[in-house]
């Protein structure tokens, strides 16, 4: 039996079921590229030393280490920072145990990306999608978010941003986001992302960031630190932009 | 000092964090009018007895009773079941409490919509919006579900689609939400819900129901009970292909 467990965006985000799963398990593994993982919370409710697990480990190998402690009976756990099916980024470790005849159980945690818009005061109702802001591959860039951000302001919906892993495994600093962010707005020029622009940033959520209502030009000379979280807000109704206000 | 808390949508989602808040707090609120809460989670952490609130408690008169409490130097606690600002339901309790100096923070919980996503083997990128489906109010209905799911279908996205809360406080059955959609084409017209249209199902979640990939006819013709989400999925990539077939 394999147990996806999500452990929330920062310490303190461990639920009950998580606690258990964790607890119960033969083998705990972790990974921490999609987002920061608070490995002492896992160490305190795991009866064995956690494994960490790179991105090539799970996608190009499917887990092998995951799959070699199934293979033997045990339980097994791999633990991640947010909801851990989410963006279906563990689906290559899903399908592989799954197709060898393991049970696979998802303990959904608290997502960033809800978490983020509730902290940056924007309704889940005016949420237009989900992009992510990734350094050029190769010299290109990624068009998503500005496609994204585009159909949705026409709209008047919000756009949430999550930001790149480095190469290191360091998370993307919120200045370099704003300015790819400008760079697409260079290479499109639709006027979609502008110094101006406003823009909610949510910064290490849970690990004493927080969130601020600024615009594009400040997150670009700004010193924040990722993990972080850029929502476009669209059109504004009277209760976010109050509790906007509180941001400033 | 005000602590809005998410508890979650079923028992075992309580995170450290929440089960901190309610065992401080002096005065312990709840509402379950938008979410079904595990009252026994509640009781099992705070350290008085929960008081339940009612929407008009809350939004009519400003959660006076959390008032009261705050004004007396109470650390107060109002528990909700999903993440309790992310469709910011709260606001005029957080406002109210604000202005008269009082400080609000959000626990964030384990939210329905982030976890119906990964329960239902979509992937949040492809997430274009989120709508309620309600009963017509004075025999009209509310249009919101189709436009969205119209326009995120035209750009290949998903539709996740809420559930109302009857007049009693009870939560609308998936087969009563299928039929409200089927008529809504019948008034558009514009072939966005068929009875064949593909949808996935998740009801229950955290409380011993799960997901379902169907259509509409067969959940107009089901008798799951609520809460539950409807989705509306978009164009599907492999993965969530792959998934999705261990719901059928």
């Amino acid at each position: 039996m394999l147990y996806l467990v999500g452990v929330g965006p920062g310490p303190g985000y461990v639920t009950e079921a998580a606690a258990k799963a964790l607890a119960d398990a033969d083998c705990v593994f972790y990974e921490d590229y999609t987002g920061p993982l608070h490995l002492e919370t896992i160490r305190r409710y795991a009866k064995t030393e956690p494994i960490r697990l790179t991105r090539r480990d799970l996608e190009d190998e499917s887990g092998r280490a995951i799959l070699q402690c199934l293979e033997k009976g045990g339980r097994a756990v791999l633990a991640t920072a947010g909801d851990p099916m989410l963006a279906t980024a563990h689906a290559a470790v899903v399908a592989a145990a799954r197709r060898r005849g393991h049970r696979v159980e998802v303990v959904p945690g608290v997502s960033i990306i809800c978490a983020a818009m509730s902290a940056g005061c924007l309704s889940v109702y005016k949420l237009g999608g989900v992009a992510t802001v990734t350094y050029p591959r190769g010299g290109v860039y990624s068009r998503r978010p500005y496609e994204l951000a585009e159909q949705n302001i026409k709209r008047g919906m919000h756009t949430l941003l999550l930001l790149d892993v480095k190469e290191d495994g360091s998370f993307m600093p919120p200045r370099d986001a704003a300015a790819v962010l400008l760079e697409l707005e260079r290479l499109e020029g639709k006027g979609v992302f502008k110094p101006e622009t406003p823009a909610v940033l949510v910064h290490r959520l849970g690990w004493g960031g927080g969130a601020k209502y600024t615009n594009l030009a400040q997150i670009a000379a700004s010193d924040y630190e990722g993990p972080a979280v850029i929502i476009i807000p669209g059109v504004l109704g009277p209760v976010e932009e109050e509790c906007l206000q509180t941001l400033r």
